[in-house]
């Protein structure tokens, strides 16, 4: 067979111009290119197939004063960049057969050939449905795991805060609260969403903070006693309001600051002072400084997932061309739960 | 011998109402009371001559939002509260032994009767001078200690920033990381303290901050490679400009915020997201959590002041009338080092 008969078709989601403010649509377009599902020859690489994308607030790129950006989501004119499921359709390593499911960063279209192998994991345990490794398996669940354990250092009986806590990571942090024997409030954007955090993921409470004109006073509210640890997803004024609420000794996961990126002035914070008063701490992370742990994690989560210790909420987009409105319905909080595009189911 | 041949005459600096704002001389007066050199009978209390009184910016007392004050300087009509160093005149403890030497909270004034002796340490190393126990070997260098090799976990050659940097913390903390293997710039409010920081204490640089309109681009111009480690005891425009230098990892240890503790606004902090972009740890402490190493503390710093390693500054005050100006002075920045007032020698 020559090389040509394994020449497929490929939609792909591509950039095509960096983001001002939040991503609109029109920042993307799909279009159709072409494919050859064989590793060229001598090159360490695989070719996937696309199964489930992962759609994530941290995509839409954040910079830091250099202007050097941490995540490389978009590029103009290549196609975006995020985590996905994919299947092995060939391979040019011995580390992976035809077949595998793997999950890491992919791209957002149909088919692609990967080179950097080292930041791909095997998927060993297909019981579960396998877009949880996007999510509740994957870097949200980790990124939970890490921020909650590793950075807090939880105790029982712990008065627990998590902002965006319908989004991909704050459902885990908060359900992760909840067995740990804490008390836990989530906020979150919607109705919907704040009737699912009580009902179904198992919060004592949550709340909708576009319904919420003092957030000091909404904090007061759900915490009499204060707060130990909050799980850090939004920044601005909810983080303003919890400085103003923890405890002594308190813990926060600087996960991420969701309200401020797309910001040319970001808020200024006023309470900051409260770390001296009650000796806070407050630490950014990112999960990939925490990968040696992530056996742990998965063993842990899998068994909660098994047994239905912990849920998890999907906001499925059906087709790659659903990418480019999944991922601005992340930023105007339309989305419910978790992000995925459902490329091909196998 | 009566009772009444134990009483002595004991001036005393009496708090005449709470501080608005900075501490004026008007907020305290000088009067003189009387005391019994005796234990009263059944009272596990020592009486004791202060020899040197503290002077430190904490003593302002700073209050958190829930309006129950961190510390408790001043109480209207009693005398000034603040660390000393004291002989021990009368014992009704069998752990303290008339002619004992002791640092720990007193009062400002003459003789004290002190019933809180679990607060107390005996002096047992006299061939350094006592007025080191109300700092460099007393609260404030453990405090530096703390700070700098428990918050910071310093590594040599790493970049370190210290502000306030010749106050009774900021000059240990600077040495401790010149003693590392760090490289350190202090920052302090007048020429005379630039100069004796880097010629006196080894800081490698130093500046004025009075003098510098735009702190980010003097950070940039002593930090081009980024800060690893701050040592934070100002807070406000200072902190923000150092967040927007931080490194990947960074940390900085919140000792203080001595700009924003008499605002009645403080200033917002705008680039707190630099805790998501560069996974920066900040933490509030005090340093009473960490009595259990002051043995190992003490054991240390002993010997960098015994070889002349660490050099220790102190701003000297004669007399207890000279504690209401001496406390003005520290706010004013008019001081130059640690704040120590002589009640008497011996």
């Amino acid at each position: 067979m020559s090389a040509d008969q394994y020449v497929v078709s490929n939609k792909q989601v591509i950039c095509r111009n960096q983001f001002i403010g939040v991503p609109k649509e029109s920042d993307m377009t799909i279009t159709t290119s072409s494919i050859t599902l064989k590793v060229p020859q001598g090159l360490k690489a695989i070719v996937v197939k696309n199964l489930y994308l992962s759609c994530d607030p941290y995509m839409r790129g954040v910079e830091n004063s250099g202007n050097d950006r941490l995540f490389y989501a978009f590029t103009v004119d290549t196609p975006v960049v995020g985590y996905g499921v994919a299947k092995v359709v060939d391979s040019g390593s011995p580390d992976f057969q035809e077949g595998d499911l793997i999950w890491g960063p992919t791209k957002w279209q149909e088919y692609s050939l990967l080179e950097n192998l080292d930041s791909l994991v095997k998927i060993q345990h297909k019981d579960v449905p396998l877009s949880y490794y996007n999510g509740v398996l994957g870097m949200p669940g980790h990124t939970a795991y890490v921020g909650f354990n590793e950075i807090c250092s939880p105790k029982s009986g712990e008065y627990v805060f998590v902002s965006s806590a319908f989004g991909a990571i704050g459902q885990i942090a908060g359900q992760l609260a909840k067995l740990m024997g804490c008390y836990v409030v989530g906020s979150a954007g919607s109705k919907e969403k704040v009737d699912l955090l009580k009902n179904k993921l198992g919060f004592d409470e949550a709340f909708n903070y576009k319904e919420e004109h003092d957030l000091d006073a909404t904090l007061k509210r759900y915490f009499p006693q204060g707060i130990d640890i909050y799980f850090e997803n939004v920044g601005g004024k909810m983080l303003d309001a919890v400085l103003a609420n923890m405890r002594v000794n308190g813990r926060i996961a600087v996960c991420g600051m969701i309200s401020q990126y797309h910001l040319d002035q970001p808020e200024g914070i006023k309470n900051l002072v409260q770390l001296v008063y009650k000796r806070i701490l407050m630490k950014g992370f990112r999960v990939y400084e925490y990968n040696h742990i992530y056996p742990k994690f998965l063993e842990t989560m899998l068994a909660y997932v098994r047994e239905g210790r912990i849920v998890y909420q999907e906001d499925v987009n059906d087709g790659i061309e659903s990418g480019p409105a999944a991922l601005v319905r992340l930023f105007s909080g339309e989305n419910s739960g978790k992000g995925v595009i459902v490329v091909a189911r196998e």
